[in-house]
C-alpha cells in the first residue's frame, strides 16, 4: 500500500485516467486551481448533490430549497462584511515582483527556526494581525530578515489588504454600469430572500432554507487538487430559530450532520469534530466536521451558530424590516440562524478518497492486483454494467433487453468488447457495484451471472431479478 | 381570460406570490435582469433539469455528461471567436452620457418613418453592419438626425464595439494575474474536454457529451422577465459525428428534441420550427424550436450543425492534435458536431406559461374562480399534499404515517390549518397534482379522499394505494 502522500497522488491520477476530474482547459495547459468534472465525476458529483438535496429538503417538512443567482446587489457584500473583512494582508517583493500572503511568509520562516523562536515569532505575528497593524507586520518581516525565495532580497513593499472576492462590471450603459462581485458564499442569497420565502411559503419558525450553488474566491494559495479551488460549489442550509434557542439547535445540527455523513456507510473513525476557538465576527459557536483525507484531517463541513448577525445587518443596510412574528409567543423578532455548510467538491474528494482501494489479489504465486472504487451504490456513476459474453448468438439482444428494462430506473452501462475479466476490472475502477454477464446458459434458463464489486463474488440469478437486486441496494 | 400581455404580467405576479421567482436582491431594490428562484421555483427548475439530464444521458447509451467550470483559459474564447465577434456596436450620446446599441437606435428611428423609408434605412444599416463600417454607421445616424431620447441632441461619440462577455481578474500575485471571462456559453467546456472524455471513456463515434451549467452575457437589452437574463443556465449536448453525416444527424436531433418537448404533454400547436437563414460563422445549418409564449413565439432551444469549426479552432490555438481515429473507416479526422442547446430558464418559463390557467368556476349564480398550474406530475414542485381534516382525533398521526411512507419516493407537503377547500386552492396555485384528505372515516376503513388537481374530482381510495397512484402518474 502506498504512503498517504503517494496515495493522494495515485487518487489524483486515477481521477484523471478514469474520467472523474480533469484540469480545467487542459489543452491550454490548464487554469490554476480550477477543475472540470469528467463523465464519471459529473455523475458522481450530481449523485452526491442530489442525495444532500433530497435528505435536506424532501425528507424535512420544515426545510425548503431556493436557487439564488451568483450575481447579487453589491450592497449585500457590504452588509455581510465581505467588502471590509474578506481579505488577506499581502506583501510584494520589489525585486522579484512576487506577492506573498503575509502569514504564509512569516510561518514559512518560523519553520526554519528552533521551536521556541518559531513559536515566539508566530505569537508576535498573531498579535499584529489581530490589531490590523500592517506597519508592524512589515517591520516584523524586515527585522527577521525574511527573504523572498525568488529574488533572495528583503526589499519589500508595504503590507496591503487583498480582497478575495472576484469583481466584474454589470451593464454596458455607462451611467448604469456597476461593479458587482461573484458571490464568495451562497449563504447571503438565502438571507436576502428570507422574507420572500417565509411569507410566500407561509413558513413557521423553526424552519430552514437550503441551497446548492457555485461560489468563487480568489484564493492566494489554492492547491491540493480540488480541496481548495477558486470556483467551487457549496451546499448550505440556514435554519431560522427563535432567539435564545441557538444552543440546542446548534447541538442538534452538529449531531444531525455527522449522522448524514455516516449514513453513507463511512467508518466513524474517519470523522472528527473540530471546535472553533477563535470565532468569526458573526458567530457565537462554530464547529468543523473533519475527515481523515490522505493529506490529513481536513474540514469538509461547518456548522455555525450565526446569531442574528446577517439578517440584522441586511435590515440596517436595506432599511427594510426583516422580522418574524411568532404567533406562539406573540413577539416580533429577528430570527437567529444555525448554518450547515458543506463543500460539494470536498464531499466529492472525500467520497473518492474513502472509496479508493488498491488490492493485492496475488494467488498461488501469480501476481495480480486491482484498483477498486468502493462507492456506496446510490452514489456510483454507473450502477449496473451489462455484458454479453460474446458479440453473437443473440447474446447482445438479450443484454439490450435487460438494459431497456433497467435504464430508466438507474444508470446502466453496456459493453460487448474484450474479455469479461477485463471488463470487470474497468468497472471496478469506476466503482460500478454490479456487473451482469449474459451467456449461452441465459438462453436456456433465463439466468445471468451477477458479479459483486466488493467481494468479487459471482452468482447465478434469474435475469428478471436483476433490477430488484440493484434497486434494493441503491435505496438501502 | 386576460389578454396575452396581461396574462404574461399575471404569470409574473403569480411567480412572485407563490415562491417561484423573485427579483434578485429584492431588498436592495433588485439587480437588473437577474432573478432568484424561490422554494417552488427551485424545485420546479431542478425537476426540469433532472428530466433533461436523465433523458439525454441515462437514457442514451452513447451520451455522457460532464460538468466543466465557469472559469476557462482565456484562449478558449479567442479560439471560439467570442473575443473578436461576440460584441455589439454601441454609441454614446455626449450630452446625456447614455449608451445605445446602434441597431436598436436606428431601428427605433425607422419605426417613426413611413414603411418605405424605414425599410430603406434598415437596409442601409444592415449593409454597414455587415461590413463593420462604424464610421458609416455614425454618419447614417447623423444624416438621419437621430436624436438621443434623453438629451434630445445629435451629439454622438464614435461607434465602438462592446463585448458581451463579463471579465474578471484571476489570481492575486501580480505577475500571475490574468483577465478571464465568465463563460458566455457552456459548449466550449465540452469542446476543450473532447479528447479527455473520448479517450478516458473509450467513446466511439457517434457519441454525445451533455452539460448543464451557468453562462453569463452582459446583455444590453435584458428584459421580458426570465426570458433574457444576464446570468442564465444552459442545457447543452454536443454530438460528435463522422464528417459528411451532418445532414442526417441534424435531421435526427431536430426531430428528437421536439419529441422531448412533446413528451411532457404540451400541445404540438404550441411549438414550431424556425429555420435560420443567416447562419453563425460556425454553422452549416441551424433551427430554433419556438414556443408560443403569451408574448409571442420565441426561441426555447436551438439545434445547430456546427461543422468541425470549434474542434479545428481549438486544435489551431492549442497546437494539440484533436482528432479521432475511426476504426470502421481506418481514418483520422476532426469530428463534426451537432449541438442541441436549450435554455433552462426559458424551459422553466415555458413550463410555467403552459401550466398557468385562470378558471371560472362560477355555478348557480355564485361567483368562483381559481388559478391552477397544470404542471406535468413529474415536474411539479410538490407531488402530493396530505391534509388531516382536523388537528385532533388522531388524524394528524394518520396523515404523518402516510407522509412517512411516501416522502422518500416523491415530494410531499403536509398542512393541517384552514378549511380543506382553501388548502386545495393553495395547492392548485403551486401545481400539486394530488391532494389527500384524512378524515374520521379513515380511522374506520383506512380509506382517504384523493382529489385531482386538473378535474377537481375527488374519490375515496384505500390509503395504502396512494403511493402507487402518485408514482404511476410521475413515471408516466
Amino acid at each position: 500500500m502506498a504512503t498517504d502522500q503517494n496515495k493522494f497522488q495515485a487518487i489524483i491520477s486515477h481521477c484523471k485516467e478514469y474520467g472523474f476530474v480533469f484540469q480545467s482547459s487542459e489543452i491550454y495547459d490548464g487554469l490554476s486551481a480550477v477543475y472540470d468534472y469528467g463523465q464519471n465525476g459529473a455523475q458522481l458529483k450530481k449523485n452526491i448533490r442530489d442525495y444532500w438535496w433530497k435528505s435536506m429538503t424532501q425528507m424535512h417538512e420544515n426545510i425548503v430549497g431556493i436557487d439564488a443567482a451568483i450575481f447579487m446587489h453589491p450592497t449585500t457584500w457590504k452588509a455581510s462584511g465581505h467588502v471590509d473583512n474578506f481579505s488577506d494582508p499581502m506583501i510584494d517583493n520589489k525585486d522579484s515582483k512576487k506577492r506573498y500572503r503575509v502569514d504564509h511568509l512569516i510561518e514559512g520562516h518560523a519553520e526554519t527556526l528552533s521551536k521556541e523562536a518559531g513559536d515566539a515569532l508566530i505569537e508576535q505575528m498573531d498579535n499584529l494581525l489581530k490589531d490590523n497593524d500592517f506597519a508592524g507586520l512589515k517591520k516584523l518581516i524586515e527585522d527577521n530578515k525574511i527573504k523572498c525565495s525568488v529574488s533572495g532580497t528583503v526589499n519589500w513593499t508595504d503590507v496591503r489588504q487583498f480582497n478575495l472576492m472576484f469583481s466584474t462590471q454589470l451593464g454596458s450603459v455607462t451611467d448604469e454600469a456597476s461593479e458587482i462581485y461573484l458571490r464568495p458564499e451562497t449563504a447571503q442569497g438565502i438571507f436576502v430572500n428570507f422574507l420572500n420565502v417565509q411569507k410566500t411559503g407561509r413558513m413557521k419558525i423553526p424552519f430552514g432554507i437550503a441551497q446548492v450553488g457555485k461560489a468563487f474566491r480568489n484564493e492566494i494559495v489554492a492547491r491540493q487538487f480540488i480541496f481548495r479551488m477558486r470556483e467551487f460549489e457549496q451546499m448550505e442550509m440556514q435554519f431560522f430559530i427563535r432567539p435564545g434557542t441557538q444552543k440546542e439547535w446548534y447541538a442538534y445540527w452538529k449531531e444531525e450532520r455527522l449522522k448524514w455523513h455516516l449514513s453513507l456507510g463511512t467508518s466513524p473513525e474517519k470523522y472528527r469534530y473540530h471546535d472553533h476557538v477563535k470565532l468569526a465576527h458573526y458567530a457565537d459557536a462554530a464547529v468543523d466536521i473533519e475527515f481523515d483525507f490522505p493529506i490529513g484531517f481536513k474540514e469538509v463541513e461547518g456548522i455555525h451558530s450565526r446569531t442574528d448577525f446577517d439578517l440584522k445587518s441586511h435590515q440596517e443596510y436595506s432599511k427594510k424590516k426583516i422580522q418574524y412574528f411568532d404567533t406562539e409567543t406573540n413577539q416580533n423578532y429577528i430570527p437567529y440562524v444555525i448554518e450547515t455548510s458543506i463543500g460539494l467538491d470536498r464531499m466529492f474528494l472525500l467520497t473518492v478518497c474513502n472509496a479508493y482501494a488498491e488490492e493485492d489479489l496475488s494467488k498461488d504465486g501469480k501476481e495480480d492486483s486491482r484498483v477498486v472504487m468502493r462507492f456506496p451504490a446510490k452514489l456510483a456513476p454507473v450502477q449496473l454494467a451489462i455484458f454479453p459474453l460474446t458479440k453473437k448468438d443473440g447474446l447482445p439482444e438479450l443484454a439490450k433487453e435487460l438494459m431497456d428494462k433497467c435504464k430508466s430506473s438507474f444508470y446502466c452501462f453496456y459493453e460487448e468488447k474484450d474479455a469479461i475479466g477485463k471488463r470487470y476490472r474497468r468497472q471496478d475502477a469506476i466503482g460500478t457495484p454490479f456487473c451482469v454477464t449474459i451467456d449461452h446458459q441465459t438462453k436456456e434458463d433465463n439466468t445471468v451471472t451477477i458479479r459483486y464489486r466488493d467481494s468479487m463474488e459471482q452468482e447465478r440469478v434469474p435475469m428478471d431479478k436483476v433490477k430488484e437486486i440493484v434497486l434494493n441496494k441503491i435505496n438501502e
